[in-house]
Protein backbone atom coordinates (compact mmCIF):
# COMPACT_ATOMS: atom_id res chain seq x y z
CA UNK A 1 0.00 0.00 0.00
CA UNK A 2 3.01 2.34 0.04
CA UNK A 3 3.16 5.53 -2.65
CA UNK A 4 -0.82 4.54 -3.16
CA UNK A 5 -2.78 8.16 -3.77
CA UNK A 6 -6.00 7.81 -2.13
CA UNK A 7 -8.70 10.63 -2.86
CA UNK A 8 -11.94 10.63 -0.66
CA UNK A 9 -14.60 10.74 -2.86
CA UNK A 10 -18.56 9.87 -1.56
CA UNK A 11 -20.58 7.57 -3.61
CA UNK A 12 -17.42 6.82 -5.32
CA UNK A 13 -18.97 4.35 -7.60
CA UNK A 14 -21.26 6.32 -9.03
CA UNK A 15 -19.12 9.03 -9.80
CA UNK A 16 -16.80 9.91 -12.46
CA UNK A 17 -15.37 13.28 -11.81
CA UNK A 18 -12.94 13.98 -8.26
CA UNK A 19 -14.77 16.77 -5.68
CA UNK A 20 -12.73 19.61 -6.23
CA UNK A 21 -10.49 19.70 -3.73
CA UNK A 22 -9.47 16.00 -4.51
CA UNK A 23 -9.02 17.18 -8.03
CA UNK A 24 -6.40 20.08 -7.17
CA UNK A 25 -4.43 18.13 -5.27
CA UNK A 26 -4.52 15.50 -7.66
CA UNK A 27 -3.93 17.38 -10.71
CA UNK A 28 -2.10 20.51 -9.39
CA UNK A 29 0.26 18.61 -6.67
CA UNK A 30 0.71 15.45 -7.41
CA UNK A 31 0.75 15.64 -11.48
CA UNK A 32 -1.35 13.08 -12.27
CA UNK A 33 -2.22 12.14 -15.73
CA UNK A 34 -4.14 10.01 -18.21
CA UNK A 35 -3.86 6.33 -17.42
CA UNK A 36 -2.66 6.92 -13.91
CA UNK A 37 -3.65 4.98 -11.39
CA UNK A 38 -5.47 6.27 -8.04
CA UNK A 39 -7.66 4.83 -4.90
CA UNK A 40 -10.84 6.18 -4.22
CA UNK A 41 -12.13 5.34 -1.34
CA UNK A 42 -16.15 5.97 -0.74
CA UNK A 43 -16.22 6.52 3.12
CA UNK A 44 -19.01 4.05 3.56
CA UNK A 45 -16.87 0.66 3.38
CA UNK A 46 -15.60 0.46 0.11
CA UNK A 47 -12.05 1.55 -1.52
CA UNK A 48 -11.84 1.87 -5.46
CA UNK A 49 -9.22 1.19 -8.03
CA UNK A 50 -9.32 3.77 -10.70
CA UNK A 51 -8.07 5.34 -13.37
CA UNK A 52 -7.67 8.92 -14.83
CA UNK A 53 -9.83 9.15 -17.88
CA UNK A 54 -8.83 13.48 -18.43
CA UNK A 55 -6.95 15.55 -16.26
CA UNK A 56 -7.56 19.21 -16.75
CA UNK A 57 -6.59 22.13 -14.29
CA UNK A 58 -9.54 21.91 -12.10
CA UNK A 59 -11.19 18.62 -12.97
CA UNK A 60 -9.67 15.04 -12.52
CA UNK A 61 -12.13 12.67 -14.15
CA UNK A 62 -11.95 8.60 -13.97
CA UNK A 63 -13.22 5.36 -14.15
CA UNK A 64 -13.28 2.56 -11.95
CA UNK A 65 -11.74 -0.45 -12.59
CA UNK A 66 -12.19 -2.43 -9.08
CA UNK A 67 -14.31 -1.69 -6.50
CA UNK A 68 -12.89 -3.57 -3.16
CA UNK A 69 -15.34 -3.93 -0.43
CA UNK A 70 -13.50 -3.61 3.20
CA UNK A 71 -13.63 -5.88 6.27
CA UNK A 72 -15.11 -3.57 9.34
CA UNK A 73 -11.70 -3.30 11.51
CA UNK A 74 -14.25 -4.10 14.98
CA UNK A 75 -17.53 -4.47 15.84
CA UNK A 76 -20.43 -2.51 17.37
CA UNK A 77 -20.83 1.24 16.91
CA UNK A 78 -18.29 3.17 18.78
CA UNK A 79 -19.87 6.66 20.17
CA UNK A 80 -18.09 9.74 21.60
CA UNK A 81 -19.83 12.74 22.49
CA UNK A 82 -18.04 15.19 24.32
CA UNK A 83 -18.28 18.58 25.03
CA UNK A 84 -15.87 20.41 23.35
CA UNK A 85 -13.11 22.23 24.44
CA UNK A 86 -12.47 26.14 24.67
CA UNK A 87 -9.69 26.34 22.76
CA UNK A 88 -10.43 24.45 19.22
CA UNK A 89 -7.63 23.53 18.35
CA UNK A 90 -7.54 21.27 21.26
CA UNK A 91 -10.23 19.29 19.80
CA UNK A 92 -9.35 19.44 16.36
CA UNK A 93 -6.29 17.19 17.02
CA UNK A 94 -8.67 15.13 19.50
CA UNK A 95 -11.06 14.43 16.17
CA UNK A 96 -7.88 14.08 13.98
CA UNK A 97 -6.72 11.29 16.65
CA UNK A 98 -9.82 9.06 17.22
CA UNK A 99 -10.46 9.43 13.82
CA UNK A 100 -7.38 7.72 13.68
CA UNK A 101 -7.53 4.97 16.25
CA UNK A 102 -11.07 4.31 14.79
CA UNK A 103 -14.89 5.70 16.06
CA UNK A 104 -18.26 5.53 13.95
CA UNK A 105 -19.37 8.84 15.67
CA UNK A 106 -18.35 12.10 17.10
CA UNK A 107 -21.51 14.13 18.78
CA UNK A 108 -20.95 17.65 20.45
CA UNK A 109 -23.00 18.42 23.75
CA UNK A 110 -23.51 21.97 25.21
CA UNK A 111 -23.33 21.28 29.23
CA UNK A 112 -24.49 23.26 32.06
CA UNK A 113 -20.27 24.33 32.45
CA UNK A 114 -19.48 24.08 28.63
CA UNK A 115 -16.55 26.72 27.69
CA UNK A 116 -17.39 26.67 23.79
CA UNK A 117 -20.96 26.48 22.92
CA UNK A 118 -20.56 26.84 19.15
CA UNK A 119 -18.54 24.81 16.84
CA UNK A 120 -17.83 24.58 13.18
CA UNK A 121 -18.52 20.80 11.90
CA UNK A 122 -17.03 21.95 8.47
CA UNK A 123 -13.69 22.37 9.72
CA UNK A 124 -13.96 19.12 11.94
CA UNK A 125 -15.20 17.63 9.19
CA UNK A 126 -12.40 18.32 6.46
CA UNK A 127 -10.07 16.74 9.80
CA UNK A 128 -11.71 13.85 9.61
CA UNK A 129 -11.17 13.40 6.06
CA UNK A 130 -7.67 14.46 6.10
CA UNK A 131 -7.07 11.25 8.78
CA UNK A 132 -9.27 9.17 7.00
CA UNK A 133 -7.24 9.24 3.94
CA UNK A 134 -4.23 9.46 5.82
CA UNK A 135 -4.96 6.12 8.28
CA UNK A 136 -6.87 4.32 5.19
CA UNK A 137 -10.36 3.74 7.23
CA UNK A 138 -12.85 2.50 4.82
CA UNK A 139 -15.70 4.28 7.09
CA UNK A 140 -15.85 7.96 7.42
CA UNK A 141 -16.89 8.51 11.07
CA UNK A 142 -20.18 10.76 11.30
CA UNK A 143 -20.39 14.04 12.75
CA UNK A 144 -23.18 15.83 14.65
CA UNK A 145 -24.03 18.79 15.00
CA UNK A 146 -23.76 20.31 18.98
CA UNK A 147 -26.91 19.21 20.46
CA UNK A 148 -27.80 20.57 23.94
CA UNK A 149 -27.03 17.39 27.40
CA UNK A 150 -30.68 17.11 27.72
CA UNK A 151 -31.31 16.85 24.28
CA UNK A 152 -28.66 14.34 23.32
CA UNK A 153 -30.06 12.16 26.37
CA UNK A 154 -33.58 11.88 25.25
CA UNK A 155 -32.06 10.32 21.74
CA UNK A 156 -32.51 6.50 21.54
CA UNK A 157 -28.89 4.89 21.70
CA UNK A 158 -28.22 0.73 21.62
CA UNK A 159 -25.72 -0.87 23.36
CA UNK A 160 -23.95 0.04 26.58
CA UNK A 161 -23.71 4.00 27.78
CA UNK A 162 -21.68 5.42 30.10
CA UNK A 163 -20.87 8.40 31.71
CA UNK A 164 -17.32 9.72 32.41
CA UNK A 165 -16.94 12.21 35.03
CA UNK A 166 -14.66 13.39 38.05
CA UNK A 167 -16.95 13.34 40.93
CA UNK A 168 -15.22 11.06 43.68
CA UNK A 169 -18.45 11.50 45.95
CA UNK A 170 -20.53 9.86 43.14
CA UNK A 171 -20.28 6.01 42.62
CA UNK A 172 -18.67 5.12 39.97
CA UNK A 173 -16.70 2.33 38.18
CA UNK A 174 -14.21 1.82 35.59
CA UNK A 175 -14.88 2.24 32.10
CA UNK A 176 -12.42 -0.15 31.31
CA UNK A 177 -13.39 -2.88 33.72
CA UNK A 178 -16.96 -2.53 32.67
CA UNK A 179 -16.73 -3.05 29.03
CA UNK A 180 -14.94 -6.24 29.69
CA UNK A 181 -18.24 -7.24 31.05
CA UNK A 182 -19.88 -6.75 27.57
CA UNK A 183 -19.68 -8.07 24.44
CA UNK A 184 -17.38 -7.14 21.83
CA UNK A 185 -20.61 -6.90 19.22
CA UNK A 186 -22.36 -4.41 20.99
CA UNK A 187 -22.48 -0.40 20.41
CA UNK A 188 -20.57 1.55 22.74
CA UNK A 189 -21.42 5.22 23.45
CA UNK A 190 -19.28 6.99 25.84
CA UNK A 191 -20.14 10.80 27.21
CA UNK A 192 -17.29 13.34 28.08
CA UNK A 193 -17.70 16.58 30.07
CA UNK A 194 -16.47 20.07 29.31
CA UNK A 195 -12.98 21.40 31.54
CA UNK A 196 -15.45 21.94 34.58
CA UNK A 197 -16.86 17.90 34.03
CA UNK A 198 -20.87 17.74 33.97
CA UNK A 199 -22.77 19.21 36.69
CA UNK A 200 -23.88 17.08 39.37
CA UNK A 201 -27.09 17.39 38.03
CA UNK A 202 -26.14 16.35 34.72
CA UNK A 203 -24.35 13.26 35.82
CA UNK A 204 -27.65 12.52 37.80
CA UNK A 205 -29.89 12.95 34.74
CA UNK A 206 -27.72 10.96 32.47
CA UNK A 207 -27.54 8.11 34.95
CA UNK A 208 -31.70 8.02 35.56
CA UNK A 209 -31.42 7.96 31.49
CA UNK A 210 -29.75 4.58 32.14
CA UNK A 211 -25.78 5.93 31.83
CA UNK A 212 -23.84 3.56 33.95
CA UNK A 213 -21.01 6.54 35.97
CA UNK A 214 -17.54 5.50 35.28
CA UNK A 215 -13.81 6.97 35.59
CA UNK A 216 -11.54 6.80 32.89
CA UNK A 217 -8.39 5.63 35.18
CA UNK A 218 -6.36 7.59 38.25
CA UNK A 219 -4.82 10.23 36.29
CA UNK A 220 -6.53 13.39 35.81
CA UNK A 221 -6.79 13.69 32.09
CA UNK A 222 -7.79 17.37 30.06
CA UNK A 223 -10.80 16.97 28.26
CA UNK A 224 -9.26 16.04 24.88
CA UNK A 225 -7.25 13.67 26.19
CA UNK A 226 -9.99 12.07 28.06
CA UNK A 227 -11.95 11.76 24.51
CA UNK A 228 -9.15 10.04 23.42
CA UNK A 229 -8.44 7.65 26.15
CA UNK A 230 -12.29 6.72 26.41
CA UNK A 231 -12.11 6.01 22.37
CA UNK A 232 -8.26 3.62 23.00
CA UNK A 233 -10.36 1.64 25.57
CA UNK A 234 -13.40 0.99 24.02
CA UNK A 235 -10.88 -0.55 21.13
CA UNK A 236 -8.83 -2.48 24.20
CA UNK A 237 -11.77 -3.18 25.72
CA UNK A 238 -13.29 -4.89 22.43
CA UNK A 239 -9.52 -6.65 21.83
CA UNK A 240 -9.93 -8.57 25.45
CA UNK A 241 -13.61 -9.78 24.65
CA UNK A 242 -12.20 -11.15 21.58
CA UNK A 243 -9.48 -12.90 23.25
CA UNK B 1 -7.94 19.90 45.56
CA UNK B 2 -10.40 22.71 43.21
CA UNK B 3 -8.73 26.29 43.25
CA UNK B 4 -5.67 24.99 44.48
CA UNK B 5 -2.35 27.12 43.67
CA UNK B 6 0.59 24.34 42.31
CA UNK B 7 4.13 25.53 41.56
CA UNK B 8 6.65 23.08 40.91
CA UNK B 9 9.44 23.13 42.77
CA UNK B 10 12.73 21.19 42.49
CA UNK B 11 14.03 20.00 46.19
CA UNK B 12 10.92 21.66 46.99
CA UNK B 13 11.44 20.52 50.59
CA UNK B 14 15.02 22.53 50.80
CA UNK B 15 14.48 25.48 49.33
CA UNK B 16 12.95 28.36 50.33
CA UNK B 17 11.92 30.77 47.36
CA UNK B 18 10.02 29.91 43.67
CA UNK B 19 12.49 29.65 40.92
CA UNK B 20 11.63 32.60 39.00
CA UNK B 21 9.08 32.06 36.35
CA UNK B 22 6.77 30.26 39.37
CA UNK B 23 7.60 33.36 41.52
CA UNK B 24 6.12 35.70 38.41
CA UNK B 25 3.31 33.67 37.87
CA UNK B 26 2.37 33.42 41.66
CA UNK B 27 2.90 37.45 42.63
CA UNK B 28 2.51 38.66 39.35
CA UNK B 29 -0.55 36.39 37.66
CA UNK B 30 -2.37 35.50 40.73
CA UNK B 31 -1.32 38.06 42.90
CA UNK B 32 -0.26 35.82 46.22
CA UNK B 33 0.45 37.84 49.28
CA UNK B 34 2.37 36.95 52.36
CA UNK B 35 -0.01 34.30 54.44
CA UNK B 36 -1.12 32.63 51.36
CA UNK B 37 -1.55 28.92 51.03
CA UNK B 38 0.49 27.23 47.97
CA UNK B 39 1.08 23.78 46.77
CA UNK B 40 4.20 22.69 45.54
CA UNK B 41 5.31 19.65 43.97
CA UNK B 42 9.01 18.77 43.30
CA UNK B 43 8.96 16.13 40.81
CA UNK B 44 10.06 13.58 43.00
CA UNK B 45 6.98 12.23 44.81
CA UNK B 46 6.19 14.75 47.43
CA UNK B 47 3.83 18.10 47.79
CA UNK B 48 4.13 20.67 50.42
CA UNK B 49 1.81 22.88 51.85
CA UNK B 50 3.55 26.02 52.25
CA UNK B 51 2.96 29.59 52.77
CA UNK B 52 3.92 32.70 51.46
CA UNK B 53 6.38 34.47 53.92
CA UNK B 54 7.51 37.17 51.54
CA UNK B 55 6.18 38.14 48.29
CA UNK B 56 8.19 41.00 46.13
CA UNK B 57 8.13 41.74 42.09
CA UNK B 58 10.64 38.93 41.17
CA UNK B 59 10.91 36.99 44.03
CA UNK B 60 8.31 34.82 46.26
CA UNK B 61 9.73 33.38 49.51
CA UNK B 62 7.41 30.66 51.44
CA UNK B 63 7.91 28.25 54.14
CA UNK B 64 6.37 24.81 54.16
CA UNK B 65 3.64 23.73 56.77
CA UNK B 66 3.66 19.94 55.94
CA UNK B 67 5.08 17.66 53.33
CA UNK B 68 2.52 15.45 51.66
CA UNK B 69 3.95 12.44 50.49
CA UNK B 70 2.31 10.69 47.09
CA UNK B 71 1.38 6.87 46.82
CA UNK B 72 2.60 5.95 43.12
CA UNK B 73 -0.24 5.70 40.39
CA UNK B 74 1.20 2.70 38.68
CA UNK B 75 4.04 0.20 39.52
CA UNK B 76 7.19 -0.84 37.12
CA UNK B 77 8.81 2.24 35.12
CA UNK B 78 7.15 2.88 31.65
CA UNK B 79 9.83 4.57 29.05
CA UNK B 80 8.61 5.32 25.90
CA UNK B 81 11.65 5.71 23.17
CA UNK B 82 10.12 7.18 20.38
CA UNK B 83 11.86 8.70 16.93
CA UNK B 84 10.23 12.69 16.88
CA UNK B 85 7.76 13.91 14.28
CA UNK B 86 9.22 16.07 11.58
CA UNK B 87 6.85 18.67 12.67
CA UNK B 88 7.85 19.63 16.48
CA UNK B 89 4.32 20.64 17.69
CA UNK B 90 3.12 16.95 17.28
CA UNK B 91 6.27 15.80 19.31
CA UNK B 92 4.91 18.62 21.49
CA UNK B 93 1.27 17.74 22.01
CA UNK B 94 2.42 14.32 22.23
CA UNK B 95 4.89 14.64 25.45
CA UNK B 96 2.18 16.76 26.89
CA UNK B 97 -0.58 13.86 26.76
CA UNK B 98 1.64 11.09 27.70
CA UNK B 99 2.69 13.15 30.85
CA UNK B 100 -0.95 13.29 31.77
CA UNK B 101 -1.76 9.64 31.33
CA UNK B 102 1.40 8.77 33.10
CA UNK B 103 4.77 7.81 32.17
CA UNK B 104 8.39 7.75 34.04
CA UNK B 105 10.46 8.35 31.02
CA UNK B 106 11.07 9.73 27.28
CA UNK B 107 13.39 8.74 25.28
CA UNK B 108 14.58 10.22 22.01
CA UNK B 109 15.68 8.13 19.19
CA UNK B 110 18.11 9.01 15.90
CA UNK B 111 16.98 6.60 13.35
CA UNK B 112 17.50 5.42 9.83
CA UNK B 113 14.82 7.29 8.26
CA UNK B 114 14.14 9.71 11.00
CA UNK B 115 12.81 13.31 9.53
CA UNK B 116 14.18 15.20 12.52
CA UNK B 117 17.64 14.46 13.87
CA UNK B 118 17.52 17.46 16.10
CA UNK B 119 15.28 18.80 18.89
CA UNK B 120 15.54 21.00 21.93
CA UNK B 121 14.93 19.34 25.12
CA UNK B 122 14.41 22.38 27.13
CA UNK B 123 11.34 23.46 25.23
CA UNK B 124 9.93 19.98 25.99
CA UNK B 125 10.68 19.90 29.35
CA UNK B 126 8.68 23.45 30.03
CA UNK B 127 5.88 21.27 28.41
CA UNK B 128 6.39 18.62 30.63
CA UNK B 129 5.94 20.89 34.19
CA UNK B 130 3.08 22.35 32.83
CA UNK B 131 1.40 19.08 31.99
CA UNK B 132 2.75 17.87 35.31
CA UNK B 133 0.85 21.01 37.41
CA UNK B 134 -2.15 20.70 35.28
CA UNK B 135 -2.89 16.67 35.85
CA UNK B 136 -1.34 16.97 39.74
CA UNK B 137 1.61 14.43 38.71
CA UNK B 138 4.03 13.59 41.98
CA UNK B 139 6.55 12.12 39.11
CA UNK B 140 8.22 14.32 36.78
CA UNK B 141 8.73 12.14 33.66
CA UNK B 142 12.22 12.19 32.81
CA UNK B 143 13.32 13.57 29.45
CA UNK B 144 16.45 11.96 27.76
CA UNK B 145 18.50 13.95 24.96
CA UNK B 146 18.32 12.64 21.53
CA UNK B 147 20.69 9.26 20.78
CA UNK B 148 21.26 7.28 17.88
CA UNK B 149 19.06 4.09 17.61
CA UNK B 150 22.12 2.46 17.82
CA UNK B 151 23.26 3.61 21.11
CA UNK B 152 19.51 3.25 22.81
CA UNK B 153 19.68 -0.60 21.88
CA UNK B 154 23.44 -0.51 24.09
CA UNK B 155 21.97 0.98 27.53
CA UNK B 156 20.82 -1.71 29.41
CA UNK B 157 17.32 -1.94 30.99
CA UNK B 158 15.52 -3.71 32.75
CA UNK B 159 11.99 -5.42 32.37
CA UNK B 160 9.86 -6.45 29.50
CA UNK B 161 11.06 -4.59 25.94
CA UNK B 162 8.89 -3.70 23.07
CA UNK B 163 9.74 -2.50 19.54
CA UNK B 164 6.66 -1.52 17.54
CA UNK B 165 6.87 -1.07 13.48
CA UNK B 166 4.05 -1.94 10.53
CA UNK B 167 6.07 -4.33 8.47
CA UNK B 168 3.69 -7.08 7.89
CA UNK B 169 6.28 -9.41 6.86
CA UNK B 170 8.14 -9.41 10.08
CA UNK B 171 6.38 -12.19 12.69
CA UNK B 172 5.18 -9.63 14.94
CA UNK B 173 2.51 -9.93 18.25
CA UNK B 174 0.27 -7.52 19.84
CA UNK B 175 1.50 -5.38 22.62
CA UNK B 176 -1.70 -5.62 24.46
CA UNK B 177 -1.63 -9.28 24.17
CA UNK B 178 2.14 -9.45 25.64
CA UNK B 179 2.05 -6.95 28.55
CA UNK B 180 -1.96 -9.09 29.94
CA UNK B 181 1.52 -11.79 30.03
CA UNK B 182 4.12 -10.10 32.44
CA UNK B 183 3.67 -8.44 35.92
CA UNK B 184 2.38 -5.15 36.83
CA UNK B 185 5.72 -4.54 38.52
CA UNK B 186 7.56 -5.10 35.48
CA UNK B 187 9.71 -2.11 33.70
CA UNK B 188 8.20 -1.60 29.98
CA UNK B 189 10.21 -0.17 27.27
CA UNK B 190 8.30 0.83 23.84
CA UNK B 191 10.09 1.80 21.29
CA UNK B 192 8.53 3.85 18.48
CA UNK B 193 9.70 4.56 14.75
CA UNK B 194 9.53 7.85 12.86
CA UNK B 195 7.27 8.38 10.58
CA UNK B 196 8.88 6.05 7.55
CA UNK B 197 8.49 3.81 10.32
CA UNK B 198 12.21 1.81 11.38
CA UNK B 199 14.45 0.06 8.45
CA UNK B 200 14.11 -3.46 8.28
CA UNK B 201 17.85 -3.58 9.52
CA UNK B 202 17.04 -1.59 12.90
CA UNK B 203 13.71 -3.98 13.51
CA UNK B 204 16.69 -6.82 13.40
CA UNK B 205 19.09 -5.47 15.48
CA UNK B 206 16.51 -4.83 18.06
CA UNK B 207 15.23 -8.24 17.94
CA UNK B 208 18.66 -9.39 18.71
CA UNK B 209 18.78 -7.34 21.22
CA UNK B 210 15.92 -9.08 23.52
CA UNK B 211 13.06 -6.47 22.30
CA UNK B 212 10.13 -8.24 21.32
CA UNK B 213 8.48 -7.24 17.91
CA UNK B 214 5.10 -5.90 18.11
CA UNK B 215 2.20 -3.70 16.69
CA UNK B 216 -0.30 -1.61 18.27
CA UNK B 217 -3.59 -3.29 16.77
CA UNK B 218 -5.02 -2.55 13.31
CA UNK B 219 -5.21 0.94 12.84
CA UNK B 220 -2.42 2.59 10.97
CA UNK B 221 -1.25 5.57 13.15
CA UNK B 222 0.68 8.62 13.12
CA UNK B 223 4.09 8.29 14.89
CA UNK B 224 2.72 10.61 17.84
CA UNK B 225 -0.34 9.07 17.94
CA UNK B 226 1.17 5.75 18.36
CA UNK B 227 3.61 6.69 21.34
CA UNK B 228 -0.09 8.18 23.01
CA UNK B 229 -1.44 4.68 22.31
CA UNK B 230 1.52 2.28 23.68
CA UNK B 231 1.65 4.52 26.49
CA UNK B 232 -2.14 4.09 27.21
CA UNK B 233 -2.17 0.16 26.24
CA UNK B 234 0.58 0.08 29.11
CA UNK B 235 -1.66 1.21 31.61
CA UNK B 236 -4.61 -0.96 30.66
CA UNK B 237 -2.29 -3.66 30.55
CA UNK B 238 -1.20 -3.24 34.54
CA UNK B 239 -4.99 -2.71 34.87
CA UNK B 240 -5.94 -5.89 33.50
CA UNK B 241 -2.96 -7.39 35.54
CA UNK B 242 -4.24 -6.02 38.87
CA UNK B 243 -7.61 -7.60 38.48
Amino acid sequence: MKEVRFFYVPDAGQQTELPAEEAMHAVRVLRLKEGDEMFLMDGAGSFYRAKVTMAAPHHCYYEVEERILQEPQWKGHLHLAIAPTKMMERMEWMVEKVTEVGIDEISFLNCQFSERRMIKIQRLDKIVISAVKQSHKAWKPLLNEMTSFKQFLEGHREGRRYIAHCYEEIPRTNLFDELQKSHDTEDVTVLVGPEGDFSVDEVKQAVDAGFQSVDLGKSRLRTETAGLSAVMTMHLGQQILQQ
